[in-house]
């Protein structure tokens, strides 16, 4: 059993907790955060506390804090035996203080709490900053995912910058149709087989090869018709940049 | 029994043939277009033909053909006492020959051949040139589909410019998320439960709730760090572009 400390309470503590709290693999020791109210949900799942010293023993200290804050907070953990871990997808390994052995454990999924997952297909990409603790974090990543691979910070900051895309960035344009329907007062139901399709489709097909619509045909009366309904704004210059994009391809 | 008549062969076409071939409700007749190869598909649903003379008796005609050819297709079809309908979000009604009775029938969804599809939940925006014909066109729908409504060629415009954006250009986002993968020598693999999360988080929560990322927390330092990634052209533009649209929310 490898005894972990998790130190933050947002989504990616949650399922973390989650995951470990029925694992035969791992005995979830604490769960150790600033905000009370959050904590109070990981009580199902192990001790609580707001105070670093009552870390104690463990094997692993996960800190599952936002990006600006693993220094600072990383710097706060008392010295232990322990391996301390950041789950950041854009942070470099050295942000965490040079007093702990060092590394990283990033689930490259986006976390929302009421969200179900199969913790087991979700991609983790693991790096450390010594040898010696790649056995240790091997054993820890196994026990929450099947699919894990060492990556070093570089390597995995363009892995971030590809999920940012496609992620975030395609979320909002989501956002731009929901609002459209919106303005237009027709229900957004209506966006959400297409929405679902579109994730779908690219699960076994290329999304080059997926690409469809007025664009991609370079049909001009269709495009000239759309943006002759969309305001001056950013709606518009996306629509102007993304057709263009695809259109260079 | 409503007799259909479909004329073009590509997906659309497709899935309609599919779910009607297996209707109580509808008789599909026969199937034409111009593509023999294309049409062989067809054979396992109805007649097919390249000959519009072959129409005969029918109650539909369904113009499953590109945007342009609605016109002169449209045009091709000898007069009969039939429904002449297309298929398209971006065309107006009046783009069906006028020698016809005309009418829209525009699934909202995006086809692809070996998708499957849950043909009752896909919405189906309805137009009709005449109320006479509105009872006729209700009832094919209610024969594919249990999510149908009228909208007028402009609405239904507007509705797929709302489309492009989660679909046609989500897609594009997709598929930059995967060339990065690869430039990177990353498996295309690593992005799919995210994109699926993506979309998924989306039917229980509005995208502007879901967003997460270094644009929405104005994380200068990570959106820095991203754009020394990229290479000057679209991606990167495309990268500022929707991180300031992001903001401006």
């Amino acid at each position: 059993m490898i005894e972990v400390t998790i130190i933050g309470s947002g989504n990616i503590a949650f399922h973390l907790a989650k995951a470990w709290h029925k694992s035969e693999k791992v005995k979830l020791k604490n769960v150790i955060g600033r905000n009370q109210k959050s904590l109070d949900e990981f009580k199902q799942f192990a001790n609580v506390s707001s105070d670093f010293s009552s870390i104690g023993s463990t094997a692993v200290c996960l800190l599952a804090v936002s990006d600006e804050a693993i220094g600072s907070v990383s710097e706060q953990i008392p010295q232990g035996d322990y391996l301390v871990l950041h789950t950041s997808g854009a942070t470099n390994l050295q942000a965490i203080s040079d007093k702990h052995r060092r590394g990283v454990f990033y689930p490259f999924q986006s976390f929302s709490k009421n969200s179900t997952f199969k913790y087991a297909e979700i991609p983790l990409l693991l790096e450390v900053g010594t040898d010696k603790d790649k056995e240790l974090l091997i054993q820890l990543a196994e026990s929450f995912s099947q699919n894990h691979q060492f990556l070093d910070s570089e390597q995995r900051l363009k892995l971030h910058l590809a999920g940012t895309f496609v992620n975030n960035f395609a979320n909002h344009l989501f956002q731009i149709g929901f609002d459209l329907c919106q303005a237009n007062k027709f229900s957004v139901e209506l966006l959400k087989p297409l929405i679902r399709e579109t994730a779908d489709k690219i699960m076994h097909i290329n999304p080059k090869e997926a690409q469809t619509g007025p664009a991609k045909r370079n049909d001009k009366d269709t495009i000239e018709k759309h943006l002759a309904l969309l305001p001056e704004g950013k709606s518009k210059e996306i629509y102007k940049l993304i057709t263009s994009s695809i259109q260079d391809i």
